[in-house]
């Protein structure tokens, strides 16, 4: 049986919906039930108590008069007719990857959500990750358990670093000898790469079991969606780190502060920790390449901003300047030395550059102090923001699943719950886009070069 | 003349778009100018400098697949081409009501938005709200002047509480006088009824100048957009108040904290932060009325509550339970005593309410503790994420004005910065809609009763 | 059996050192033990394990150079012999009086020190102060039960208001009953007295029982130590809701922003508060008698302040002008009236009282915010320094009570950890003195009246 | 002229006063005046103006009853003659070494402690340390000026890192240039030791001009004195980092957290840091040597934390196991690479060292985060406990220098503000003893090794 194929519905003015698979598409005759939010008293005054079969939300809305609809999701909520009875509802969660701010909240909510929207008492914590399915050990969860978990930050299921390499056909094993039927699966790109994959094996094998994903990457790269959990409270807390830098650097003559933030492939939080602190001069982040020499480079910008202001502050994304870095690391053709595995890490490597280009030049002496708030800003509980976001996040999760919806990933699009096929999920990361107002206004705020002309030569300005 | 007419566009599949007045509405003739951005370095990089004459922005975004398209507004953002020329600029930027996290931070980049982005110099504050138009001082603001207020709570053009009664002509008057050709108007719905009769007066006058609304109510209660400036801050710092209600309840036998939040009519702030904190027993909010005797009245419920828990927390929007005030101080014909004034705070009231009828019934020894934590929730500078709204917004303001737009209200409508017209934001309050899902997620959530039958007889669940 | 008799000691150059009782005054023959400490690998590095029998701690250290020494304490710590068994130590921890930062953390050292320090394993939690001497229930004690409750507000062990009424002969009775011989007693001074009464109890049945108390006022009233547990993360809290005054009071014209801190008998926290602040204009507390009206009073000061600076901060402690408010409610001579209730609380009654002046007087618009931040303060979890100080302080008490040490209080003096015999603790509230040095610094940054000339005159300067 | 002798006053009962030096000891028939405080206000309400002449503070308080009385200091605050008119007072503020919290408070207070008690208004800023002595630019401060810079980390002065190799003749050169007459010396001990020979070339000059000196160090290794300033802050923030090592441990499998603190020569953050946490497993500081193989070694210990808790916290002071890392870094006689600079940083050599132990061993996968807090820890404005101690030790400062006392440093003794001669405070850095009982308490809450015996021998306990 090949993999499920995207399911497209379309409608009038170009109206496209790029549907979620269900249950039922793969296992005929199954019993449906009428929702028990029905009888439950907090949804009595509820006028309109379940999602219209035919709601979805537009992905498009920036629209001319007359343009075409475009794409839409199938909306998330609670419908009318669930397809799993609440007695037999085995559920399980599973956290995988980096941490994040927000993750123990959504642990929380499905918990209490399966438990209190729908009497559902049996969810279990898969621990560790992905390779948690291969142990026997796993963690009841009630609403007991799982009372006061939003105050902290982490993970209590725990998590692992590396997913890859998992063993789809062990995982499925594992869900299928314990019985369970609802799969809630925390993480970011890879990890819901193998949600996918393990959706496929279970529609395979045409078992009654739901897989949902829930988008967690503190670097906010996942496509379609609006906004990862946690990102918010990752931009809050990375403040803390620019002040100080702030500080440090105002507090010398020539003083630089070099602040990295986290972000692989897109530099979400480098732009938007700059636009809401003010106190940056530059932000290099993995979309945007830069370099060092020449009357364009960077060192020549610091140059410029110390001579002006006496100190700067840079922010750089984890995943910035990685072609920089292999370029100058082969050129010194030790990387076996314990030493230079540390300048892999684009923070310790810019800084140390920066001070032996100022070392050498012999012109100017400057202060640099270089802070890496990676873990500190990860691991904080989320804010009041998150907290909410989350909370709805996974009841919209929950919905899904008892609506016999399986093979997506829950998201909130243009401020809507969504419910978002896998494929689309997977389609690769999403990225700042340099070409856009966005970053536009970023680069206005600091005024720093685009490093877009080719090395060393003047741009000339339109 | 009598007062602009809305101005609507319409297109197929039901398309409609409210749109915004416009300075060669009612001027003829004017010049038109390059947008400036299109020389701005920070810029040249944005493939798409300016957004398109036809682009607006969808209200509705539920849909189904073949339903009308429904309300349109037009998109905010820079023009190709401006009606000012940037020397003439004469800007002045005015806040009105209430303090609100966010506000110095929308200020700030009003003044850095017009000199960074188009070179506009002039940039008057007006002091304490709308009265200060018809005193001789004005604040000079330049970006230097404005560089770290986003730092501070308050607003540094300081307002004033009761903005009734103001002189439209005298305003019109100050505005003409000083030669100022833009008008920032912050401030809630009060405030922009009266920017909305200020611009009406202008335009009858046929001033070429632009009058712009900036929606600020921490209560969040301004129709059409998606949330006001600041909301997410007062969230945040509501929960400090809610965890010591909690830490002091949980410390006491039969312990009850009780927290007044800010909302006057409309009770968003109280159910975010209830949603957000999770150790609420029960959220009173002007919308949904209650009652405090009977069966299934607040005394009950804390009754219920606390012989289950030991210990509960209430959260009360500062609009609730009016209606049971008035009664209640009616009955005790004490009007005029100092200390009754101090009753008709719903606070201080349900406090004595609660401690009087335990205290009366004498079932339950109860230890009830009140925190008013609305000062200190309002007077926080603002978050990361607020901080970036409220630079965004700033900026979509001044390029609106810029444009020539006028008599509107610059605001985020499904995550999209659009140009709303005062007629539709000041068609009443935002409210939370009781019989919505968000509402009964709250119900769920506290397990609280839903005050909605009859007083004294036993609701009949289905 | 009387009560004990003051134990003192005297020595050279005026020496006198005020002992405390040991189970060994009225028990004779105890069996004593090596200390176990001995054999603990952590305590194997110290050169000097115990505290010598002879060390004592100097209450006077301003000296001249041939004057009399003066008042000792018995220095706490650790003594070579103990007197208690191990196993068969039965310890209980209550917790008495309103909430102070630091209460939690105080109990988790207890149980741990005990545990770590000495191998005792039976440690119970009385619930809801001396009252749940006489209940049932007891909460065990573990180091895994209380491991993280210092990162928590409040008092695990609950507590309750009204200390006062309680049967020490039941109380002690419950003691004995229960087979307790070490009891630990946290609260301030009616707690304390309470814990004196108990002790004398106990020594006149010639009981075995060491009762220690520990000193816990958030006022920081408590005689003869350094500072109240928890007092530094108080102050620190207060920065807020001041903070918040001085952005309401700065945001209006004529702003006035009241803040009442805590302090029934003395000013400690809002003279400290004041101090790191900076922003506050005014500062009365209990120990500082004011007046309202004439040309000294504080009437006339905030219309000077307002007519200098066009705001000010006023902060009150609980228990100032208590003479005022008692001569203003009886003039109204309507006690009974519910809302009179409320004008007991001084920054209400005070806030209504400046609301009235300026509004009668009509020469000047004031705008006047109230906050009351108490049980914020009060509820929060302690900083880092009053966590070491906590937890010192526990191991100083379990040390004293394992040495056989009892009716004594454990507390700083001049930085070091003594024993404290309880008729010092209880000679009466610590207070603010206002011919000392630190109020006429707190005067002198502030620039208040002193409010020390009669009514209506004005002071002659020397 | 030979340096300054000792000025030793000896007393009854082994009474030693280790006395400061005072301009007239080297300036005949100064004038002298009486003290302003006298006609201030503020102060009109304090019984005793002025410090007694003969009052002292006793170093030693733990005493036995007929041992000698030890060294006292002079007591610090306002005299009753002072020895400078205030128009005739020019003084200047230098901040030298690395940042604390608090430098700026104790500025704050310097010049408004001068102009309100005082009446003196010329206060000069030196900008950068030291060296700002050379340059043409000072900053004049008014109380204006520096009225909200509390509220900033940092220095608004400026500072410079090398305090080494300035020339004393041209710093004294532009002191007596400028006609300064009060110098205010903020630093560590390098800075202090340099403020020493300031003061020795200006006694030999026969200049009138006082040189105080305020310890400033965040790492608390100033002899003599309670505590730096900035401590507590420095001991807060730390907390953070600590949290966040905590959350990222147990959220994976034989999860490490390494938190680097600072302490180059003392370990005291980290030693409070992690008595006040209590959830750091492992505290290595520069005063107690460990090693990293054998059964009593590190890895071991980590080993076993691991297997019985499943993750750990590990708390690395800066200045610890250097001997460890110039021992590694010779062995791979690399020293010249880029890469390896970074090494000569304990807490990336540490992590370092773990990773490969344990990816070498193969007998435990384990995941390791380093989290290095330095300069957020150092850049926070002060927490109001350390406001309130900054304000007065510049009021201690001021008060000095106006009484003629010079060559000496402002200091907290057991809780008293002292004045101590600098040969006192340039003894060597104050270190934790670990063999006290502070050292063997952190070793009772983490039970980490002792490192006490040779490697690869086990202890044997007693």
């Amino acid at each position: 049986m090949p993999n499920s194929e995207p399911n497209t519905i379309t409608g009038t003015a170009g109206y496209v919906l790029h549907d979620v698979p269900h249950l039922s598409h793969y296992i005929p005759h199954l019993t449906t039930y009428p929702n028990p939010l029905q009888g439950n008293p907090s949804y009595s005054v509820v006028n309109q108590h379940f999602v219209d079969m035919d709601d979805s939300v537009a992905q498009q809305i920036i629209v001319h008069k007359n343009s075409p609809r475009g794409t839409h999701f199938r909306r998330a909520g609670p419908r009318q007719k669930v397809y799993f009875d609440s007695e037999d509802v085995h559920a399980c969660i599973v956290t995988c990857g980096g941490l994040c701010p927000g993750v123990n909240t959504v642990i929380r909510e499905i918990v209490c959500g399966l438990h209190h929207m729908y009497g559902v008492n049996e969810v279990l914590g898969i621990e560790g990750g992905y390779s948690g399915f291969y142990s026997r050990n796993t963690i009841p969860l009630t609403p007991k358990d799982v009372n006061d978990i939003h105050k902290r930050g982490g993970t209590i299921l725990g998590t692992s670093q590396g997913e890859g390499g998992n063993d789809t056909g062990k995982i499925v094993d594992s869900i299928q000898d314990r019985g369970i039927n609802q799969v809630y699966i925390l993480g970011g790109d890879g990890t819901q790469r193998g949600a996918s994959v393990i959706f496929e094996e279970i529609r395979r094998r045409g078992l009654k079991v739901s897989v949902v994903g829930i988008p967690e990457s503190v670097d906010n790269d996942i496509p379609v969606i609006d906004k990862s959990l946690g990102f918010d409270t990752a931009v809050e807390e990375a403040q803390r780190a620019i002040n100080a830098a702030h500080v440090e650097a105002e507090s010398t003559e020539n003083g630089i502060g070099v602040v990295k933030l986290m972000g692989r492939f897109s530099g979400f939080i480098a732009m938007y920790a700059t636009l809401a602190s003010r106190d940056v001069d530059c932000c290099l982040i993995p979309e945007s390449p830069f370099y060092l020499e020449g009357p364009c480079g960077l060192f020549e910008f610091i140059r410029k901003r110390l001579t002006e202001n006496g100190h700067m502050v840079i922010v750089i994304a984890e995943g910035a300047g990685q072609e920089l870095i292999s370029e100058s690391l082969s050129a010194m053709n030790k990387q076996d030395s314990a030493g230079n595995k540390l300048l892999q890490d684009v923070g310790l490597w810019l800084s140390q550059k920066i001070k032996d280009h100022f070392a050498e030049s012999k012109k100017m002496a400057i202060t640099l102090k270089y802070i890496d708030p990676t873990y500190m800003v990860r691991a904080v509980p989320s804010i009041a923001s998150d907290n909410v976001y989350c909370t709805l996040l996974a009841q919209s999760a929950v919905h899904g699943a008892m609506a016999g919806y399986t093979g997506f990933t829950v998201g909130v699009v243009n401020g809507r719950h969504s419910y978002i096929p896998f494929y689309r999920i997977n389609e690769g990361e999403k990225k700042v886009v340099i070409t856009d107002r966005m970053w536009a206004r970023l680069l206005s705020s600091t005024n720093q070069p685009s490093f877009l002309n080719p090395k060393g030569t003047q741009l000339t300005k339109p």
